[in-house]
Formats: C-alpha cells, sequence, structure tokens
C-alpha cells in the first residue's frame, strides 16, 4: 500500500508530543496536550461536533470491514432517546484471520512508527472531542461537560500514556547490540545481536458502560503500540464512542499505509454474549475488560491463553479521623460522592467516622454531626436542578436505580435520595446521592453474615460507618481492601502518627491513596502521567493504568544472534 | 537490629557493580563480574571449596529458622555416593508468619538498599564458587568445569541481572513528584505526590534438578530485590547448592540489620510433595518455577493468588539449509548435543535436513553424509572416556537413562548412544549422545498419532529429521514450536533469504534464533545481560530471562498524594 501520510510526516506533527508524554511519564509532573475545556476546540467546535454526533443518529455505522454479516445495535440514551445506530456485526471466522494477517506488516514497522501512528489517531479523535462527546454522555449518562473531559481530554490522556509506556519499553533493549567476549591469549567471542519487539497476537478489549473511551484506551492503545492487532467488543449499551474510535483508527492506518484490520469492531446481538466466546479463542492473546468482578474473575480463570487485564469492583473508604478544614472536607466529600451519581469505580463508598467524633477547625464534631454535616454540603450542592444535572449526569442504567432504591433499606438513612429533573432531558432518571447510617462494630464474621457495606454497592450510595476509634477504621480499612479490593482510598487527618498509620495499610494492601483533600482534586480522579489508577495489587483490579507491568507483556522480544 | 555491615558500606563496595549492570542490560555488551576460569578465584580457592563441601556432606545443615520441626534429606550424587546432609524441616505455619512479619522494614528500606544487600549476597557466593561448583554437580550431574561455571559464575550473573532489572523498575517512577496543573486565571492545583514500591507478600522458588541456581537465582533475587520475602523450595534431588545460597542469605540480612526470615528453606520429606500445597496458600504471591510441563500448567491453571513464571518443556530445533564451514558446523552441533548429555532446557533436539542434501563448503552433501559426519564429529569429540565425562558430566537421574533407552527403539540409529566410564566416579551413569533418523514427511497429523520426535525427549536424544525441502522444515519449525515450545531455534544457512525466511518464522512464533554457530558460541549457552534465556511468547516458558516483564509485576506503586 502507498501511504498518503508518510512516517516523516508523523514524526515532524507527532514526535515532539511523544517525547514529552515520555518525559512526563518519568518525572510524574503535570501533562496534557488536551485540553478539558469545551472552549479550547474553537469556535465552531461545540456546533460542528453535536451537528456529527446528530449525524450519526438513526444511521448504519459503515465500518468496511471483512466478514460482516449483518448489523445490529439498541442504543438507548440514559437521557431517553434511542440512538438507532446499527453497526456491522462481524463473522469472526472472517474477520480474526484479517486481522491476523495484518500484523507482519506492523511488526516491521518497529515501535516508533507504531507509536506514531498511535498519536495521530489520539490527535484525530482530539480534534473531534465534542463530538466524542455526545457520544459519551448518550451511552453512559455522564453530563456533558464531564464527557468531554473525563471521555474526552483524559481518556485521550490515557491513551497518550499508554503509548508512552508501549514506545519506552520496546526501546529499552537496543535494536543492535555487538557483544565481544574475552577468551584470554585467545581472540575473543564476537556475536553480533538482533533484538526485536514482537506481537503475541490479537488483544480484545472488552468495554464498559461507564468509561467506554477513559477504561478502553490504555489497553486499546498499549495493544496497538505494541504490534498487536486490536478487536473492540464494546458494551452493548456504549458502542458508538468505541464504533467512532475503531473508524478513526482505521483511517489513520489505512492512510499511513497499514492495514486498517489492525482495529476492529465487533458488536454483539441483543443476548448474543460474544466476550466470553471470544476472550478463549486461540487466536486472541490479550484481554483487557473493566465490569464486574464475576466475569472478570472468569476471564481470568478461564481465558489462559491470553495475557489478562482486568478491573473489577471495589469498596473505596475513606477514613474521617480529624481535619484542619471541615468545610473544605464536607465540599470536597460532597462533589466526590455526586459526580457522576457515584457511577465511578472511584468513588468512596464507606466513610468511616469514630463514633465518638473528630476534632476539627471548626471544634469538635461528633458522629451525627458529621453525617449530618456532609448531607447539608451534598443538599447544598445538588439543591438547584440544573446545576445538579450537570454534575450527576443520569443513571447509567434501571439497575443503579433499583439499586439505590434497594440500599435505603439497609439501615437509617442520613441523606436521602432525590429526584432530579433535568430541564434538557426530562427523561433522564437523575438521582441525588444516598448515604446511609451503618455501624462499623458489626463488621466482624459473628455468623451473622456479612454487613453489607462491604460488598459495592455500585452508584450512588454511601455508607457512613461508625467506628470505635480511627484504630477501629484502620483495621477496617485494611480488611477491606485485602477482600473485596478498591481503587482509591481517602484519609482526613491532622495528626502525623494516623498518617503514618493509614500509609502503612495502604503499602501493605497495595491500595492508592489521597490525604487531606479539600480543594479542587478529588479522590475519584487521577491524572494521567502523574497519577495511578489502581494499583494492580488488591482484588479490585490486577493492573495499574498505566506502569511497565501494564505494557511489558504484551510483546516479546525476539533476539537473532550471529557471529560477527 | 543493629547493622554490622552498615548501608553506606555496602554502596561503597557495590554500587559501581550495580551501575555496571544497570548499564550491561541496556547495551546488551559482554559484562560478567563473575569468573568462569577456576584459576580466577585464587590460588586455595579450589582446595578450599572441596574441603567446604567434604565437611558438609554426613552433617545436619544447620539455618536457625524458625518452626523447624525435624531433619530430612536423601540427595545421593549422579556420581554416586549418598551426601548425608540433612536439612531442617520447615512448619510452614510458623515459617510463613516469621517471613511475613520479615517484610515492612524490608520494604522501607528501598530498592536501592535492597539492591545493595542482594549482591552483598551475590558476592559471597562468588567467593565461594568452588563448593558451589561441588554442591552443583553432586546434585545435577554437571561435570566440575560445567558447574563451575553454569552453577556458579553464570548463575550468579543471571542473579545479578535480575536484580538490576529489578533495581532499574522500581526508580523508573521517581520517589516523590511536584505536579501543578494549570487553572486558567485561577491559582493552580498543587500536590505532593509520593510513589513506594511495595512487595506482593512471599515468593515460592520451586527449584529444578538441573540447574538449581542458574534457574533458581533469576526468581529468587527479582522477588527479593522487589522487596518480597522468597521461601526456596528445591529440588529433593538438588537441594544443597540452595541450601548454601539460602544459608548465606540469611547471613548477609543479618549482617545488615534485616531479618533473616527473608529469605527461607522449605525441604520436604520423601514424597511429602509440599509444592502443590504450598502453590496455592494465600500467603504465596510470586512463583518461579522449572521443571515438566504438567507441573507448570498446573500450577498457571491453579495457583490464581500468586504472579507464576515457569520454564517448561520444549522441543529444539535446528534448521540445517546450508552452511560455509561445515566441519564448524558439524563440530560446534556435536559439542551443543554433547554438552551435560543433552540435558539442558536449551539443547537442541530435532535437526531438520533436507532429504536431497545439502550445499557446504565442501561440496554438497547428502542428509546421510551430513547425518554420518555429525555422528562422526561426537565420536571425535567423546572418543576419550576422560575427555566425554568432563563434558558429558553423568546422566541426572535414571528417569533420563530410561528415556535413552527407549529412544533408541524410535527409529533408524545414526549414532548409538555408548557408556562411557568416569575414571573419577566410576559410579555414575555416563553415556554418549544418541542420534535417532526421522522422516519430517510423517510429521502430519494423517490419524497415525504424533510422531515420537514433536515430544520432548529430555536427555541425550536428537532426531536427524529428513524433509523434503528447507521450505518444509521451516513449515514444521513453525508448527513445532507454536504446539511444543521452543527454548532455542538454531539454522545455519548462506541464502539471505532462508535466513529472512527463518527469522520471519522466529519472529512470528516467539523463538530466539541463533544463526550460522561454528565456533565458540553454542545455541544451548545464553550469556546473561545480553542474551534472553526463553521468550516468555510460546509454550515453552511464560517468562523471559531477564526483561521487564519478569520483574515488573512483582511489586506495586503505591502513591500517595496529598495538597502541596
Amino acid at each position: 500500500m502507498t501511504a498518503q501520510l508518510s512516517v516523516q510526516k508523523l514524526a515532524e506533527t507527532r514526535r515532539a508530543t511523544l517525547d514529552q508524554a515520555l518525559d512526563a511519564i518519568r518525572t510524574r509532573a503535570y501533562f496534557s496536550p488536551h485540553p478539558e475545556h469545551p472552549k479550547a476546540y474553537g469556535e465552531s467546535a461545540p456546533a460542528d461536533g453535536l451537528a456529527a454526533f446528530q449525524a450519526l443518529r438513526g444511521t448504519r455505522f459503515e465500518l468496511d470491514q471483512p466478514g460482516s454479516d449483518g448489523w445490529t445495535g439498541a442504543e438507548t440514551s440514559p437521557y431517553g432517546p434511542a440512538l438507532g445506530v446499527e453497526y456491522p456485526h462481524a463473522d469472526l471466522d472472517a474477520l480474526l484471520p484479517a486481522m491476523r494477517a495484518a500484523m507482519p506488516d506492523w511488526r516491521r514497522a518497529g515501535a516508533e512508527t507504531r507509536a506514531l501512528v498511535c498519536l495521530e489517531i489520539l490527535a484525530r479523535i482530539s480534534a473531534r472531542t465534542h463530538e466524542f462527546a455526545h457520544a459519551v454522555m448518550h451511552t453512559s449518562g455522564q453530563a456533558f461537560v464531564m464527557a468531554l473531559q473525563a471521555g474526552g481530554a483524559n481518556a485521550q490522556d490515557r491513551g497518550l500514556e499508554a503509548v508512552a509506556y508501549a514506545y519506552d519499553e520496546q526501546t529499552r533493549t537496543p535494536a543492535r547490540a555487538g557483544w565481544s567476549k574475552p577468551q584470554g591469549k585467545r581472540e575473543p567471542l564476537e556475536m553480533d545481536k538482533t533484538f526485536t519487539p514482537v506481537p503475541r497476537g490479537i488483544a480484545l478489549l472488552v468495554g464498559c458502560n461507564t468509561f467506554p473511551t477513559w477504561n478502553g484506551y490504555p489497553g486499546l492503545f498499549a495493544s496497538l503500540a505494541t504490534g498487536n492487532p486490536v478487536l473492540v467488543k464494546p458494551h452493548p449499551r456504549a458502542v458508538l464512542p468505541l464504533a467512532l474510535t475503531v473508524r478513526v483508527a482505521r483511517e489513520v492506518l489505512a492512510e499511513t499505509g497499514f492495514d486498517p484490520n489492525l482495529v476492529a469492531l465487533a458488536v454483539e446481538r441483543p443476548g448474543e454474549g460474544i466476550a466470553k466466546d471470544l476472550a478463549v479463542r486461540p487466536e486472541i492473546r490479550i484481554i483487557d475488560y473493566t465490569g464486574s468482578t464475576a466475569f472478570g474473575d472468569w476471564l481470568e480463570a478461564n481465558a489462559r491463553q491470553a495475557q489478562v487485564y482486568t478491573e473489577k469492583a471495589g469498596v473505596n473508604t475513606i477514613v474521617v479521623d480529624s481535619t484542619a478544614d471541615y468545610r473544605g472536607m464536607l465540599g470536597n466529600l460532597a462533589f466526590s460522592l455526586s459526580l457522576y451519581s457515584g457511577q465511578m469505580c472511584t468513588t468512596p463508598q464507606n466513610l468511616l467516622i469514630p463514633r465518638d467524633g473528630i476534632d476539627t477547625d471548626a471544634g469538635h464534631k461528633s458522629y451525627d454531626e458529621v453525617v449530618g454535616d456532609l448531607a447539608g454540603a451534598v443538599d447544598k450542592l445538588l439543591g438547584d436542578d440544573a446545576r445538579a444535572s450537570a454534575l450527576l449526569g443520569a443513571l447509567v442504567n434501571p439497575d443503579v436505580k433499583a439499586r439505590l432504591e434497594a440500599a435505603a433499606e439497609l439501615g437509617e438513612v442520613a441523606l436521602a435520595s432525590r429526584e432530579v429533573i433535568n430541564p434538557e432531558y426530562p427523561d433522564a432518571v437523575v438521582r441525588t446521592p444516598l448515604i446511609v447510617k451503618a455501624d462499623g462494630a458489626r463488621s466482624g464474621r459473628d455468623g451473622a453474615g456479612e454487613v453489607p457495606y462491604l460488598a459495592e454497592c455500585f452508584g450512588p450510595v454511601s455508607f457512613a460507618v461508625a467506628v470505635d476509634s480511627t484504630r477501629d477504621a484502620l483495621d477496617l480499612l485494611r480488611r477491606t481492601v485485602r477482600e473485596k479490593g478498591a481503587m482509591t482510598v481517602g484519609a482526613y487527618t491532622t495528626s502525623a502518627d494516623v498518617e503514618s498509620a493509614v500509609e502503612e495499610v495502604c503499602f501493605e494492601e497495595s491500595a492508592q491513596l489521597s490525604l487531606n483533600l479539600t480543594g479542587g482534586v478529588f479522590v475519584n480522579q487521577t491524572a494521567a502521567f502523574s497519577d495511578f489508577h489502581g494499583s494492580g495489587g488488591n482484588p479490585a483490579a490486577n493492573a495499574a493504568l498505566c506502569d511497565a507491568a501494564f505494557v511489558a507483556n504484551r510483546f516479546r522480544t525476539v533476539e537473532v544472534r550471529r557471529p560477527a
């Protein structure tokens, strides 16, 4: 194939960004080439993005993949309307061989070219951030600004971070080396060696409903940048953002002279459930998955032919010991509980508060006061329906609503969930967070079965757990992380000793810790290039976004040695 | 604990070697601080080493581990004599908690101190290389010089390489970082972040019979250097080299102020088979294993709570297409087949030779001539019993002898195995390599069952497989690597096209390739810091020695962030 877009041109336009990304993952300083502000994309971008999204609705989404045998798709926006988009349904016995056939040229291209092509894909996605934001919003239920930031800019950051790690890892071993071993008085042994990164095989990305791009891009770009074709299997309710991604990737691959089948889409028919069959096919050598613990565990146990990277459920905890900024703590926690209706894998679920209360800059506050003041802070934050909608988004699916309603029966309600009417989308199901009181002393295994707050209750539900002491809070934190996993842990304390003790639990149980957040950084947000998302060391996830372990086993290095 | 040996002192003596090792894994140039020549260890070293080894025989090997509940051990040298060494038998319910208790201090020591302590352990082992050589010789059956090189110097190299990778990986993320995110006209968000490598838990090393130190040190030192305690479970026939290793490690840990229980030994009673129970205990979070495919597969399927690194069986192939140095090729292959009686995971098993013969610098040679000349080269190499013994060592156990005898019935014998009398150890079972002719055209799955050469026949057995063409050889090579795995692939050719074609198969099937070896480098030898041992990408092994993937998942990085 002749490339319309040469590697040289790509290097001119993209290499500097790659170098900045490589620098950022080493320094962990702030970096992002993808703006979070909607206005940063040009004056016409909002209208253009909306128009592009609207133009997709009610159409067939052409991809020109080999082996398409029909059309499928039934997405309905959590904001109400059916999207009406149909996607090609793949005959995997035709598609997978086409993907495999694309591998040798992509391997031969080498790590730098692969990275540059990936950066070009990300740059084109970035240019269409507004369109993607609408697609994310109307599949995940995220509010528009969040969809633009988390589903657009931040997802692109995480994709770029994965490309940087993949490039860095593949180039740590030189492409070629001379080797000369002294032999005393005899001539040295001289060998010429080459080292070639080789892909494992086809990578399968199993997308999720809530963050199709943010949780999908790291695996997609890590696999592609290391030479593997990627088959994208979106969540049936969140196809469009990943279908758009696949389309852009295929365009860029074709323009740069590569086989577009290096990235392909597999949308399932209703009830078809293709992930289980796909996951154990011999062609599939890498799997990235975000979703339920049950299916994540199934993948880890059964997809033995593949490297499996999973992000599953966890129970996130905040230890409240004391604070020098009571108001800041309440505001920060209220925001964290409310953002996207608590439908983030990083949202705090259990707030561990000493039964005897806490010391604060506003005086000693009893357990009931802390819980009441937090409820008040949430109420204040979400008092206006329009503002509340912009923060809460919509419940992503009816399961979340059912879970929320059932949770109100689990204990004394400290803050009832209320219905919010989104002025723009009156059909959206919007609910404010529920806070339920719970008793930490009952967390032991006393034969009474497990307490409800030790199971993940995904959605706008949190538990204000009364504990006998901060020490008991740390014991409960440790047990929760060890047994249930956690993507995030937070703590508020003015005591250096407590701070060290919380750190120690997090070191021992491998959990990511945020301390004393009272301003504009929230426990449920992590920034690519600087923050690790998950640790890969507790049951919530077997990998972290993004580190060397996330990329190093997606390729292997083949050495060829010959006498020099 | 007060350290007799300070970290500062360790840095003075060991940091330079660490830096050289770090440089070597990046350049892949020749490097070794561990001499291969027996005389390099000082004039008295041979006698001292032998005396130290002899002093161990017929004694109880004290280790002062907690929870020892008896004594066990029944090693018999493949050279004849019983060693008579007894080792403490561990009560794991006492030992494992003691090992876990040692973790926090070791984690807090940090990556550099851990690396320096590991280097001190290796340096002390290096100083006792002659003693270790006798221990390796009399458990593995390796000849003395090989035991000193492969079991001593080269094993120490592989251990150091693992330490270098582990240190490099843990320090790629800075210990601390500032983060400042611009907020337009508002003040930037400022965070202070720390990144701490944390261990996974107790690592289990399941040792092998043939290369207890060479195959054991990479996992042992990779786990220890990343903060994990290591429980060493040696092969019951090859305990002594690893028991000595554990003793040295415990001494150095104690002297440097750490808990010696960071490294411990678990020797099983006859028939006890503790590996299966140990492997699935929740405390065990990492497993390194070298041995049979059956148990390796079992570990991968069942030890789900652990990161499992396995080196299993494979079928190594040499493609013989043509050569510009016929005599060199024959000599090199003869040596490769003979070294340690073919009891290396890297020894070639199948020699694929065109039925119509090959072009060489000595004229065209028919298949029969090539096979006959190779048989002649082996005969010549091993004509003298003393010299043969120094190359062949002894058969490691009766299974190898039985397999060798059965293999003579598998086809026309091109070179019969003969019995060699080791003049020093007349009880040693020593046999020269067997070469059996086979027909590559019968390798297809024609319902007649699998041909014998497609199963690993561990020991001094190889097959001269007649193929219709080099193209057919490449097909058979591909199928062998894909289905059976391979630690090594070799090829002889004067054709650039054939060379490319073999490389392509190795790239696609992830196999390490040696081309046209006719001198003093052999396909079955890999050099630490430069050569990868295995690829981790075909069924012979799920990891390579040593790369980032081998170390990156033995620890996790915990981030703690707080407002700046």
